[in-house]
């Protein structure tokens, strides 16, 4: 039967500074009565990542550049805030009354260089997303595998706006294990046409699925572990989530917006 | 425990005009050993609807206008092609070599008003999404209940291209008997802060979740059940795919691309 499992590990402790993420996923896992085995996809929130690589920073520590205090003046926001943004950004694509969107150094796209506050400790405490989340992915996989001699994939992820829609949908932001697409360029459909440019990002659909269960506010749901799904997707040892990232020049909704 | 699973139901049958869709779901699940209760949530590719519906169009029987020439000229596409996007849309966002994204009738923005080619018979044939998503859900939703009982949701899903990302995934574009957004605006995080502006989009995420199973090419999986979600999300008989499209004016990515 063509089917698969996501299950939540609930009660997932507070993650501290220099906590190996994997072995709280094994504990965690156990304490849930999972047992993780081959072909698993496990989808992790950012940030939990960022606390235990201690991505954490406190605003009264920020000392604004010029060019920080100059987009706090167009966006009406916190200038400290702003330059933790511009610290992570590459490109600044839109400042303007309350909206500030980049490109950050990674090559990925989205409000605040994804730096916010919720579910981070103390009131002018916020969160940057992992210095190198595929790096941060691969670590948490050879850990999970050292662990469990298991083989499985690790899927990061984060809630994203996204334009022409209302709300957030979960992205995929560091990956390890899987491919990115599932290609269909050259395949047959049911007729036998030739599918010319589909390809989807089961990376990004796998974060989505995760993002049910782990919810956005109280409910101490990091991680969800995917069984079944493994025969759907692609396992690869080279992969990166910079196949999603896309130029300006190549993005075809380029001068849409 | 916090889980779901997701079935896709296999050798659904090829969908002909007429066909009554939750017809062959509650035949195919059975064929499946799935049982359809109360709680689940039905993900449908939109080209099933499409077909029932009478959606399929041929080239040789459309006529282009003046316009739909005009724009074929700028994009390179078929004329009668263009016809066809252009009498299912409100607004042309972009027209350019190779590219034609536009508002389509419903809010839905997207390339080619969302009309394809795959796993439609006749190599002149194209499918448009069906004529009112919400209302192709609605049915499909209540004739599920006169034949087994149960209290479902539905949601009508397709791929498509997004900006900022690489490759597609699995939008919503019609739904019924499920709320739109999970809102957790005025929630408390982990440590008490009010959360203001997070809320997912959960029938995009399902769609995506749903997507993984259903394939692209000639797997014949147009149907997902998804069992044990319903804790998770709401039920609702007052929802309604328009809440997901936004206006230009409130679109927080407006001058970014």
């Amino acid at each position: 039967m063509k089917k698969f499992t996501a299950i939540g590990l609930e009660g997932f402790p507070l993650v501290k500074p220099g906590d190996n993420i994997a072995e709280l996923i094994v504990k965690t896992a156990r304490r849930n009565g999972v047992i993780i085995e081959d072909g698993d996809i496990i989808a992790i929130a950012q940030k939990i990542f960022s606390k235990a690589e201690a991505r954490i920073r406190r605003l009264s520590d920020v000392y604004p550049s010029e060019k920080a205090r100059e987009i706090a003046r167009k966006t009406g926001k916190d200038p400290r805030f702003v330059e933790l943004v511009m610290q992570e950004t590459s490109r600044v694509i839109k400042a303007s009354a309350g909206t500030l969107i980049v490109e950050d150094k990674r090559g990925l796209v989205c409000i605040n260089a994804g730096i916010d506050k919720s579910n981070v400790k103390g009131s002018g405490n916020f969160a940057l997303l992992p210095e190198n989340p595929d790096e941060s992915a691969r670590k948490c996989r050879v850990e999970l595998a050292r662990l469990t001699g298991k083989n499985v994939a690790v899927i990061i992820c984060d809630t994203y706006s996204r334009p022409f829609r209302r709300g957030q949908v979960n992205f995929a932001i560091g990956i390890a294990g899987i491919k990115t697409f599932k290609d269909y360029r050259g395949l047959k459909d049911l007729f036998g046409y030739t599918i010319k440019v589909k390809r989807t990002a089961v990376v990004d659909e796998i974060a989505c699925a995760a993002e049910l269960l782990m919810g956005q506010a109280n409910e101490a749901v990091p991680v969800v572990i995917i069984k079944g799904l493994n025969p759907f997707v692609e396992f690869s040892e080279q992969s990166s989530i910079s196949e999603l990232y896309i130029s300006r020049e190549e993005d075809l909704f380029k001068n849409t917006l």
